[in-house]
């Protein structure tokens, strides 16, 4: 599994959620290890809802930045090419589906495994787990569309 | 409808979505019509993913927090009581659903509609449809657990 996060290969480094050059943002670094893509975060204590417990839109932010790198990983594997080699493949969310299980602890660190459950027509389905202290906290279900680039009006692939 | 913002009502003002003690969130004011919740908030610019485009993160968050203000204002107005009057009425976040139906733009104000389209066993759904520039962006379904209070292992009403 490379050592170097998913996101660094990407030429914008804007993203709330896992842009490394937003210094206000998650900075969420994802791995890909040929089946899962794979992420450890330490949540902020400016990052709760009520006292001690993630907000949920921070958790959606997680699986969604997660779930997209994921999904483009898998589309470099299934060409068979390194992870951001020319021309770039980019996806965008379609949709986003969270189911919260239980509290997320602000003071615990959060660990994200994203696995492509499906894929066809520039879709990719992926399904993630978001656990703390041992045990699932949610879950989520992102839809990923491949897009030719990730302009404002970026027209579907 | 009231001046105020159902959030000030809240005794924890530190939810990164919608906490006014919160310097680092969003600090989202929802507003209750007796018959929807409204929002307007205009984004900050490290809010993007893309260059230009809002992150689909941020918009779950402000989708999930005004989603949760408006199934409070719900309850508290059947049972016939002005909101955040005594004994609380709780409410934490079961699921999220959010279809991303175009970019939206990082340089315009955003405004969301929510709207309670059913509530049964202490389950309160609501249906949130978020524009910017006279475009629908995104909508989301937010189902509302009701607790008895919003600590970390908070019960189920």
């Amino acid at each position: 599994m490379s050592q170097i996060a998913l996101q660094e290969y990407m030429p914008h480094k804007t993203c709330f959620g896992c842009g490394s050059e937003n210094a206000q943002g998650l900075q969420l670094k994802s791995f890909w290890n040929g089946e899962e893509g794979l992420c450890a975060y330490d949540p902020k204590p400016y990052m709760v809802a009520a006292p001690g417990v993630i907000n949920g839109g921070i958790i959606g932010t997680l699986i969604d930045c997660h779930s997209i790198s994921t999904a483009m990983a898998h589309l470099y594997q299934v060409e068979g090419r390194q992870f951001g080699s020319a021309p770039g493949i980019w996806c965008v969310t379609a949709s986003m589906h969270v189911e919260y299980r239980r509290p997320t602890p602000a003071d615990k660190s959060i660990e994200l495994r994203a696995r492509v459950t499906g894929a066809e027509n520039g879709r990719v389905t992926v399904a993630c787990v978001l656990s703390s202290d041992g045990k699932e906290r949610a879950h989520g279900t992102v839809v990923a569309v491949r897009v030719k680039n990730l302009g404002t009006e970026a027209p579907r692939v």
